[in-house]
């Protein structure tokens, strides 16, 4: 059973919101980790989930990664995401979304919503209808558009940041790099690493992802599935599919220096961050490295620009530097030296609020 | 295990907010059962719960019940209730009390929080400190202060309208009435029946509340406990302590004519108010007799008048008699019409906000 308070009161959520209507059939669970940067901002998942347990702890580990992100992005941001229990090839329905977008204006401000999985832009604009607190909306509509774009870039800055701590040099120009996933962000990053002039290798459940990078680079190499390519001799290992990408089989066999993709929680378990960093690759962490997503659609809550979020983006190379130099320093793996860095950044500079202002 | 959405989808809350303070040691739920007739109103109750999830049914319950209330209190108010989870004599501190303040200030008004069970006018005053959305405070402080002022006087309109409909006059002189309980809304009670020229029975576990009536007046009659209370010769009784006065027994062994007292939850269990009304007894529905504390507070929304507040607590004696109607024209208790008359109500008025104000 999920509790949503932490008994040890050591990392409980600073709030939690249960929305229902019954006339849409809204179920939805709004969470917020906690505000010490600013107002939270995640997406919303909409999701066919078995139980409101099951629901509930999803949504509870969605939003304290979120704060971690959105920490280590530079934002003036904390965690929060957003589950709405249904099929949203069912279930989805302008009254819903409507009904959903209310309960987000509700709370004045202090959760701003995106898409996620199961939501699309269009969805943002419709929730938008309701409520100002809404991100992620369609570029008609004055909105960041796809994420994807910068999520791509970011991930290749973290891999330049990665090369430059492993070879003394950013460039990826004639490393092979191995790209498990090229739907939505997988395909742009080829796209960035082949303009550096990195090999690319690729994998993807879908035929039709790989043929759209085919045809626009012929010269890619394709191999059969995700083993096939963590045994294959690569320099950077990319997983850019679902999560767990990294459990102790595909750390064992991996000939990759350095792991940089845009999947969300790559670490199967905890303890493999200890294990990469004992076979001397380079693991830099998931949640740094694809903030290029968060940071394009929280550029949109002041009119967006794309120039101005690109170069926000840009500085996830910094970022990622230096989380391998707090790696040496303190002597433990990168994601470890990144939850410290975003813990502190939420200490103190959240501390800075109790500074009264006269307004 | 308490789950917050009704699978039903039937009676899911409109909205239930987790709130937590690691520093302060705050952890509080707010349910908001519907906002159909306005923001929520309800007291906040400071308990020890052993389990977040006993205290999740408490409040889920505890908010459907306001919500009742205020329906038939003709107010302008939705159904909502708090709970922090504490001990309130070890826990309750000012910045726990400001914490929970800036929660209910987050949610832009939609709760509007009150006393109840472990927290005090002098709490509210604090929790107002953070938030605009608050009442119950201190006279001094512009608010209703004791509510217990008009839910006794409530009660007392109740009676009258039982009296009405059993004897033909709203008079109680000469009737006996058994009050049970005479702490803060008893001993009021019983000055109102004592000044209408009824004869008083009383009880009471504390010795000391039966001697603050004594001194005042000595003419009033005292029994050991409520089994004698109820097993007396009285043509009214009014429970004023604990909830579940009424059960299989207390109903067998009842002489009274009329039960109509200030106790929250004085059915048992479900099935009771048909036994009541097979023994020819009149049974006034608790939450709607007892509505004159909420009435009380809310009138310091707009800033507190006694006299107004009063002679909106008098119209329980109009909404009593309509429920008595009401059950001998549908041919059901009164507890169920008074159920009925809410829910048209929330529908009914519910529905109006529909139509479009241009602002």
């Amino acid at each position: 059973m999920t509790d949503v308070f932490d008994p040890s009161h050591k990392d409980a959520h600073e709030q939690v919101v249960f929305c229902a209507d019954a006339h849409s059939g809204l179920r939805a669970i709004i969470a917020i980790h906690n505000t010490a940067l600013g107002p939270a901002l995640g997406g919303t998942r909409f999701y066919p989930y078995e139980s409101e347990q099951a629901a509930l702890a999803d949504v509870l580990n969605l939003s304290r990664g979120m704060a971690y992100k959105n920490a280590l992005a530079g934002l003036d941001h904390g965690g929060g995401k957003a589950v709405i229990i249904g099929d949203p090839s069912r279930d989805k329905s302008e009254a819903l979304l409507r009904a959903y977008g209310r309960f987000i204006e509700s709370l004045g401000g202090r959760y701003i919503t995106a898409c996620d999985v199961g939501t699309y832009s269009e969805d943002m604009d419709v929730v938008a209808r309701e409520s100002r607190h809404v991100t992620g909306r369609t570029l008609a509509q004055g909105g960041a558009g796809d994420s994807s774009i910068l999520t791509a870039f970011g991930v290749f800055q973290g891999m330049r940041a990665s090369a430059e701590r492993v070879w003394g040099t950013p460039s990826l120009l004639g490393r092979r790099v191995g790209v498990e996933g090229v739907g939505k962000v997988g395909h742009r990053l080829v796209e960035l690493l082949r303009e550096d002039g990195a090999e690319v290798v690729i994998c993807d459940v879908s035929e039709q992802a790989v043929e759209r990078v085919r045809q626009r680079r012929p010269e890619v190499e394709v191999v059969a599935d995700a083993e096939a390519l963590t045994t294959a001799d690569i320099d950077v290992f990319a997983p850019c599919a679902l999560g767990g990408a990294l459990d102790d089989d595909t750390v064992a066999r991996l000939r990759a220096k350095v792991v940089c993709g845009a999947a969300n929680n790559q670490l199967a378990h905890p303890g493999v961050e200890k294990q990469l960093a004992e076979r001397g690759i380079l693991y830099a962490p998931d949640y740094v490295v694809n903030s290029g997503g968060v940071i394009q659609v929280a550029d949109e809550i002041r009119g967006f620009d794309m120039e101005r979020a690109r170069a926000k983006a840009a500085r996830i190379y910094d970022t990622t530097l230096k989380i391998f130099e707090i790696a040496a320093d303190e002597g433990v793996p990168p994601a470890v030296a990144a939850d410290r860095l975003a813990e502190r950044r939420m200490s103190e500079v959240g501390r800075i609020r109790a500074i009264w202002l006269g307004h």
